[in-house]
């Protein structure tokens, strides 16, 4: 049994920097034409220059005729319509963390009042420039999200005409937010289809599943299951995959991060095939993206087959999720 | 300013086996004047020699003129009232694990089908031995203490002439639970008045704060405050102390366990003066429990000064909570 998809895109990714760039890129490029790179790098990707840079630093690591990475710009509030009219051909869109939410988020917007944003989002709106939001407030861990969703709803309502990401929703509140408003999307990553709080800390300590926003609740992973099974179509597969080196995770104070990227696509296969969803793994996994940025990703086909094998224990020195598990389906 | 103790009681103690027994009991015989000592060791205690046998071993590890240690039982509901009866003497209480709930409770119940525990059940309540319960359920991690109050309730109401202790509490729900059965108790640790899962998994992982049941929410933090802090007559302090080798906590299934016996009457009088409730905490540390369980501790005077110092980062292998941490009383 084989299984097509066509030009899969994982529109959130991190690909890190440097030598673990280098080992992370060819395993998203293996297995999609493109991502969404999201720009929380050391310093983090806030000019023009450092765009470029991040670029050809990925497009060397890949082959880039196979494989479109598409470039985001850290969140600022103080990016003028001139900066953004000026970058716009060179980003897809722009990612905004609230100040210290997670990995190298330092720097980012401290305050949602809109007026301090307005200039910014007025300019994105009419260049139509679309914005990603990592979602979550400071509050307690269960709550950040779910606390966050009237924020992404006074955004979503001031700026009609703004696209707005929730990116890796993990609430059912979340969920039920996208159908109230226009102008929101969401990005759902595979970990959250598949694992609840209950994974992390409800057996022993699971540092490998220890992520931001944290897995919630069984009725949470429900809503984001109907969402990504049905491919709503304002949901788009995004992976999240945020790559630590092994001693980094298993070590006190664990780095947040779930590394998903190279086993996605056949865990997700197996998913829908469950569920009996399989017909909508192509919208989930790149349609319905293609559709919302209005981006023409490249030709390129992935083909899975039905075949059992066991998921490495690491790629290089980074543990990917579900290691050393057994999956229902390969890369042909 | 001196602060003094008399017969400082812990009411749910792991004190392990073996060379973990030799280097945790000294820790705790040097701030208590005594221990309900917890039965889930390899193999559980289930039979008198096992309990005599456990004594010795705890005796012979500390000086047991100053310390005395409450031996408790692993509950089977096979134990008839003739076995109880010859085992009465040995014994303060015995202890019920749900099976698979923590560590080392395989082999506990796995019913709480009132008549499949009733004979015992009632054997214990004309014997007058107290029933210590770990109660969670095998549901979501942050709902398994709520959901095993009805259990609580049950168990109250169909033998109310046996003392009940719901032990290391986490939630309100417990806390709620406490007035509405007159033969309901509980225990409280001193890291469930410390933390919630924000320590746990709000920032980055902390493989040391990870204990079943796990932190609660910042709402059930405040329930067990106002019981400890005010002393309620039907609390103890038990710390659930829960010593594990630095390497097993480290580690990718890190074992559940917070090891707190060498440092909790520092912290708790930390505590209790920040909140001005420094009177309430003889109550709490001891009288309860001495009304409670109808015993009579050795007299055993503890000092404390008002002096600060850095908790160890380690007690031989293991890590302490709060290490390298300053408190601001210690042992005079």
């Amino acid at each position: 049994m084989q299984l097509k998809i066509n030009s899969p895109l994982d529109m959130h990714l991190h690909l890190r920097q440097d030598n673990m760039l280098k080992v992370v890129a060819p395993l998203s490029s293996k297995s999609f034409a493109g991502a969404l790179v999201m720009p929380n790098t050391l310093p983090p990707v806030t000019t023009k220059e450092q765009v470029v840079a991040y670029k050809r630093e990925i497009t060397e690591a890949v082959d880039s005729d196979n494989f479109t990475s598409y470039m985001t710009l850290f969140f600022k509030n103080d990016y003028s319509y001139k900066f953004l009219e000026d970058i716009k051909d060179d980003i897809l869109s722009i990612k905004l963390y609230p100040d210290g939410a997670t990995t190298n988020s330092e720097g980012g917007v401290a305050s949602f009042d809109i007026e301090s944003l307005r200039e910014t989002l007025e300019a994105m709106s009419d260049l139509n420039i679309p914005l990603n939001i990592h979602g979550e407030t400071t509050g307690f861990v269960m709550d950040r999200e779910a606390e966050f969703v009237p924020i992404y709803e006074q955004l979503a309502t001031a700026f009609p005409n703004l696209k707005i990401i929730m990116e890796h929703i993990t609430t059912k509140e979340s969920a039920m937010a996208l159908d109230r408003h226009k102008n929101l999307y969401a990005t759902i990553t595979l970990h959250h289809l598949f694992i609840t709080l209950d994974d992390v800390a409800g057996g022993m300590l699971q540092p490998h599943l220890f992520c931001k926003p944290i897995a919630k609740r069984p009725e949470d992973r429900e809503a984001l299951l109907d969402l990504a099974l049905n491919a709503h179509p304002k949901v788009m597969f995004g992976s999240d995959s945020a790559p630590h080196p092994k001693d980094k995770k298993e070590a006190p104070g664990c780095a947040a991060g779930v590394f998903t990227a190279p086993i996605a696509l056949p865990l997700l296969a197996q998913l829908f095939e469950k569920h009996n969803k399989l017909e909508n793994l192509q919208k989930f996994i790149s349609d319905n993206a293609v559709k919302i940025y209005n981006i023409k990703p490249i030709d390129k086909e992935i083909t899975l087959i039905k075949q059992s094998y066991t998921i490495p224990s690491k790629y290089n020195d980074i543990v990917p999720f579900m290691s050393n598990k057994r999956v229902e389906w390969k890369f042909k």
